[in-house]
């Protein structure tokens, strides 16, 4: 989840803190689930519920991906946020006159409040809002992308691939593991680190895991099976924000994505398959982190590079094999 | 000249002033002449003057490299700073006793005190100190190297390369010209650049101007003529530090020099001749940048990458022909 502080690099919100000890992310504090039988209060409905996400937000980011994949846009709508947050957090300051045009509000916090009076505690999307109550019900961005596959079934559109296959579960989530501790998350403690050990072990990880990561993919199309997957998303969505941002702003420069033959035509496969790339807005990702990060980046400049054309160019991945919704079809157009 | 502040880049200190208007360069202060017939007191001899650099700054490095390329080195003897500054400047904190072996003075600034009592201004290097005197006689970065070729030219080694042909004087300095301004400086404009619009000039005028370099250099193997001149060395000096600093710290991040084939070749074949590569330290150059400017990188962290073999790999510009020393011999080897 994104709640990554205004104050920059300094301060603690919640679910991330990068004070001056090594950068840690805890867990999601509400965790309710949204299911098909409802046991935690919140039934699986269509129309209810909102998305909130920042497009410049990796594990937002999931959460957009899983639902244009599934087909869950009619069902459940969306919030986008203004990339950049201020001393009260995620805001709707794109949208006219300042508020979400569902919820009515200006500020996330205020569905968090809604929740929780006075929570103290980090902001942080993607969060989902219950329209009618206005009260926030999760940001478990862990759990959300999952839900979306296995609780949200009856309202998945036709030829909605299955993006948590039960035989390869096991499979996914060792796979999603090393990948969100390692790279997920590694960026971030590499980025955040205060101290030059510290930088350079997570660094070092970092890159470890994409080059077990490369190795893997070197010749199957896909992390874990022959279809997509919600190891590949979440995998994307670090990706996709790699040379863009965490190369040069979290100084993860060993070397870029696109000086990794296989990543970079795995990444550029997935981006130009539709659900991906369509959800991908580099100008948000580029402005929220250098410019809210004012503790690693204090002057708020946000750099011209990378040229993004080659994000474009033929991947030849489908040489490879493979079936990217396996029985089911690509999402349509976006809207 | 690098006098970068160690206040990071906030701060004026003389010869670059990098506060909160446009970063700029001034002129050196000091610009006496060494010279053959000694005319602003200061003559050419063998052992009477001491080169102080950091191996850390570019401009200094002009000078390591053309007096290895002359074999100046027994006539001028060196001395070589700390990468890192302290609030005195520069500083002979690599010596015994932190102390500079032939001028006895444990910075920099000493010099320049006996030269001029209390002066107030930067302190930089390349500096000449006058041995016997313990007195700076130049820290003119843009002069400094050219005489080197023009005026000590007595002491030059058998062999030595005409840096600055007579007949090619107005080509070079032409070609000198558009480089420090859009190159040699301009990296510097874009990572002190503290608005947007200042930022996004200045790398504009950089990429510009190498996209320029980069076809004139497409079919000849050096800039100016058959052979290397002074124009090539200033081109390297900002070239070699394009990927390990500029890149991300500078925010020079269109691409990476070794993304652009035709450069990246023409900075191997340099680096891979005698004179220039064995001049080079990356732990230096990447320890200045990144500790000295607080005001862009508070942290202080040095990052890992790039990965630097890829230095000595086959550059295959020999095939362009050219005669890289003329009718001369490359320098022997380092002692």
């Amino acid at each position: 989840m994104s709640d990554d502080s205004t104050a920059g690099s300094a301060g603690t919100d919640g679910n991330a803190t990068y004070g001056r000890k090594a950068f840690s992310r805890s867990k999601s504090h509400f965790a309710d689930r949204i299911t098909a039988d409802g046991r935690d209060g919140w039934p699986v409905e269509a129309g209810r519920y909102r998305l909130v996400v920042s497009r410049a937000c990796p594990w937002a980011s999931r959460a957009l991906i899983a639902r244009r994949l599934l087909g869950l846009e009619d069902a459940l709508s969306l919030a986008v946020t203004d990339p950049i947050q201020d001393d009260r957090s995620w805001r709707f300051t794109l949208d006219p006159d300042g508020r979400d045009p569902v919820l009515g509000i200006r500020y996330l916090h205020e569905a968090y409040d809604a929740r929780e009076k006075d929570y103290p505690g980090g902001v942080s999307v993607p969060a989902i809002v219950d329209v009618p109550s206005g009260q926030l019900v999760t940001n478990d961005y862990q759990q959300i992308t999952l839900d979306f596959t296995t609780e949200w079934s009856a309202l998945h559109r036709t030829g909605a691939p299955d993006l948590y296959p039960e035989p390869l579960r096991a499979e996914i989530d060792e796979v999603m593991d090393g990948i969100y501790r390692d790279v997920n998350n590694g960026v971030y403690r590499t980025g955040f680190a205060h101290e030059q050990s510290e930088y350079e072990r997570a660094c070092h990880d970092v890159f470890r895991r994409l080059e077990q990561v490369s190795q893997r993919l070197a010749d199957r199309r896909y992390l874990v099976g022959e279809t997509i997957t919600e190891a590949d998303i979440r995998l994307f969505t670090t990706l996709v924000r790699f040379d863009a941002v965490y190369h040069g702003h979290f100084k993860c420069n060993r070397y870029k994505l696109s000086e990794d033959p296989v990543l970079w035509a795995y990444a550029r496969d997935l981006y130009q398959t539709p659900g991906f790339g369509d959800t991908v807005d580099f100008d948000h990702i580029k402005r929220h982190y250098y410019q809210v990060h004012t503790g690693i980046n204090p002057t708020g400049i946000v750099p011209v590079g990378p040229d993004l054309q080659g994000w474009l160019t033929p991947h030849h991945r489908e040489q490879l094999g493979g079936r990217p919704f396996g029985d089911g079809t690509p999402p349509g157009a976006l809207r």
